[in-house]
């Protein structure tokens, strides 16, 4: 059966990595979920996604395709850190994840979660990290994290 | 006056940028004060040397040596990562700051964590992020850093 637009089941999202075209798909409109992201053009999009581009596999951005809307439902990226502790040991960051209002409790949160977590483990990660508030914490324990460590900031603007 | 084996002021500190030599002058067996860093051969320490250095200023080491003993005693590293969030901004992300058992208290690491933020800075980033445990909140608090969020963590191995 071909998805249509009335379409609610699991085989309606897919999950890729973000693609140039997903800007005018409600990627950067779903950001602005999350935090400040109201005034990218489509030339700094461009050149941004071409910077990330260099850096290969070792930053990854996942997003969730509406197949029935062809809209961006959710996202989050992860990119890997080279250290030198851990005998040269590698560790994943996981950031800015988050899901459209219209379709929580949906588990695509999760999903985007564990893609990125499955990455960085086949990068050869001993870990994958993240920040999070208190509200999202049952969230990430749900997907295997546990609280480790506080995270400090220093603002410049 | 030239520096000697005497000299405990100020200026016997240098920091700078890490240096493939620097392997030779205690910069494991430092990082072993952190955690695990016990068996980096001299190719394995290159290979990841030459790989961080492809990052250019996205992704700094800071070391101070003690010049009268040619030994590293405090270390850092700072990453810029690119972000689509706040409208293409970046952020710092510090880690691995470990100051030497025998020169604590002497304000080494703030400078380590000052020259680390200051990179950031330089690099347009609108914030610098660091995980750290309770014990060590005060000192990132001296050093100008506020309590955010929570750290998770999954370990893979």
């Amino acid at each position: 059966m071909q998805s249509n637009r009335n379409t609610t089941g699991e085989e309606n999202y897919r999950v890729r990595n973000l693609e140039i075209a997903d800007k005018n798909k409600g990627f950067t409109e779903l950001l602005q979920q999350l935090t400040v992201c109201d005034s990218v053009s489509d030339d700094e999009f461009q050149k941004r996604f071409e910077e990330l581009r260099l850096y290969g596999d070792e930053h990854l951005i996942c997003v969730i395709e509406d197949i029935s809307s062809s809209k961006i439902v959710a996202t989050g990226s992860v990119f890997i850190e080279k250290k030198f502790i851990r005998n040269c040991g590698k560790v994943g960051h996981i950031e800015d994840v988050v899901v459209d209002t219209s379709t929580r409790g949906m588990q695509l949160g999760k999903k985007v979660v564990g893609f990125l977590a499955d990455h960085a483990q086949s990068m050869g990660c001993y870990k994958v990290i993240l920040d999070c508030s208190s509200d999202n914490k049952a969230f990430y324990e749900k997907c295997g994290f546990k609280e480790k460590e506080i995270q400090m900031v220093k603002y410049f603007i």
